[in-house]
């Protein structure tokens, strides 16, 4: 085999279900690491909510957008195949912005090799995006012990994270979730005090029931209705963080939010973040999270899908909530 | 005269105009100071925005509400006329939590001398909760030079010191009031940078126009639809402090926020304080606060009015804004 594929980003997202009709698949030679560069061929690909963003045209978002004819941005796992990079030799395992390509030519910026003793899925499920997305969220909230903690996208890789560092700190947790095999996942596998399911439950109901003493901290990866109602159970001094909103990033209008009047009686704090800011911290957030990992406290699950082309519509499985676990692209 | 006059809160507010109907005048006999006491005629009431909070019963507010039966609280200054406190003597000027009354008996704790070289109406128009509540959401808005701020409510006494503060750490300031008196005021008195007219303006035109480079930090003192308009232009790591938000505080259902989107690709924070969280640091904030008022850079007027019973129909203009400056009933 001479020949590799990458894919493209051909055009915006338009409103219809991401899929194919936005993408180039693109056959090209494989090329050889010139001085100073590095051979990667990829095995393992992580698919993140953040992707959605990086299609769009918004110029004021944190990163900018992938550009039209470009290979769509990505981060994966592959081996160096060959290499004139002094850190690196054929046979290393290592992670980076891959991009959606079976073979990646790099001057070894932005990769670093995967750490002794993690595996492939966990480096991509635990110690890339989203575990540093969920410990900086968790920093950002500075939780207490007895606190309790509502987390949306309670299944997914960011909150299902956040969430069982919340208990291992000794928080009360609810997750809101979409259906009811993530209910049982999040409250019988992974320790949760309660689950919520936000397309069956009487929200408030629910929720005040679930959250007797109120809600200190609120990690916010979804939007949609239940936000207000979680707002609606902030305690004095409560903090909020949010993290994905994904309930509207296709909506023409998104929808309106909470009245700021309780952020003055309540002192509460809201704060967006984003991960490229807090990169430079990679290490010390690296270092938060391992003693969770090493300790058995962090069970995550992944979604495998098959071959390079399933990305193209597996993105839409953030949208639909069907993706269970972690979404990795194995090559 | 041996009788004196009180005001106590009878009927929480209905949505009608703050008026008599909700007070009774009650009369007196002035009261003898007994061990430890200090008795204190009050000569300068002060009116503020939290009052219309304090008279609601929302239990959920950082203070507790006024009981229905009790004098209305407030703050002002006053001369002691007996004292058998150690640390109070006939003749001093004192400042704390008069109330709606001409005389008060206290054991002194809540009250303090007035500051050598003070003058009265500065000391509640600047060194008391305007100039506190300023200094302390400035303190969470770290703004630095160069930035741009808005601040609404911008001629009233949190807002106009907040911008004066503002423009002397070399920020460009852009004040949003309700009349053209109040533009001319902060912008040829004060010095802001621009105004915005909320009543008549073209509001995103003309924000769009006065803050070329968006908005860094957004002093929220109003709510109201240029609520919005403003958060639109918050640029990348912009701060909000959330301090009043007048324009709901009478409406049963309050208007809707923004969508929290923004807060992600913004990485924004909001923050919503209420100052008797921060009393304890009161001698701090005097400390940040003096250097600005000694160097003759806060201005600032009163608008008074005259005799205790004013104050009743007197909180209305905090709601039409009728209010040219900080207001102070003089008895």
């Amino acid at each position: 085999m001479t020949q590799y594929t990458e894919i493209h980003l051909i055009k915006r997202p338009d409103g219809k279900p991401v899929g194919p009709h936005l993408f180039e698949v693109v056959k090209k030679d494989i090329p050889t690491a010139g001085p100073g560069q590095v051979l990667i061929k990829q095995t393992h690909m992580s698919l993140d909510p953040a992707m959605l963003g990086w299609m769009s045209p918004d110029t004021e978002s944190y990163i900018p957008p992938v550009e039209l004819g470009a290979v769509m941005r990505s981060s994966g796992l592959g081996e160096v195949i060959e290499s004139n990079h002094r850190r690196y030799k054929a046979g290393d395992i290592v992670t980076g912005m891959t991009g959606w390509a079976e073979y990646t030519l790099s001057d070894g910026r932005g990769f670093s090799k995967l750490q002794e003793g993690v595996d492939a899925e966990t480096a991509l499920a635990v110690f890339a995006l989203p575990g540093l997305t969920a410990t900086q969220g968790m920093k950002i909230l500075e939780p207490k012990a007895g606190e309790t903690m509502v987390v949306t996208g309670a299944a997914g890789s960011v909150g299902s994270i956040a969430g069982q560092m919340a208990k291992a700190d000794g928080l009360r947790v609810i997750g809101v979730v979409g259906d009811a095999e993530k209910t049982d996942w999040i409250v019988n596998t992974l320790g949760f005090d309660g689950a919520i399911n936000y397309k069956t439950d009487d929200l408030e109901a629910r929720l005040k029931e679930l959250t007797p003493n109120g809600v200190d901290v609120f990690f916010e990866n979804t939007g949609g209705a239940i936000q207000q109602h979680i707002f609606n159970r902030m305690n004095t001094h409560g903090r909020i963080v949010v993290c994905g909103m994904i309930a509207d990033y296709t909506s023409k209008t998104p929808a309106p939010g909470p009245n700021w009047i309780p952020l003055i009686k309540k002192r509460i704090r809201i704060q967006g973040f984003a991960m490229p800011d807090h990169f430079a911290d990679a290490p010390e957030l690296i270092a938060k999270l391992a003693p969770y990992v090493m300790q058995g406290k962090i069970k995550y699950r992944t979604h495998i899908l098959h071959g390079l082309e399933s990305a193209m519509t597996g993105l839409n499985l953030f949208f639909t909530g069907e993706n269970k676990g972690k979404l990795i692209v194995k090559l």
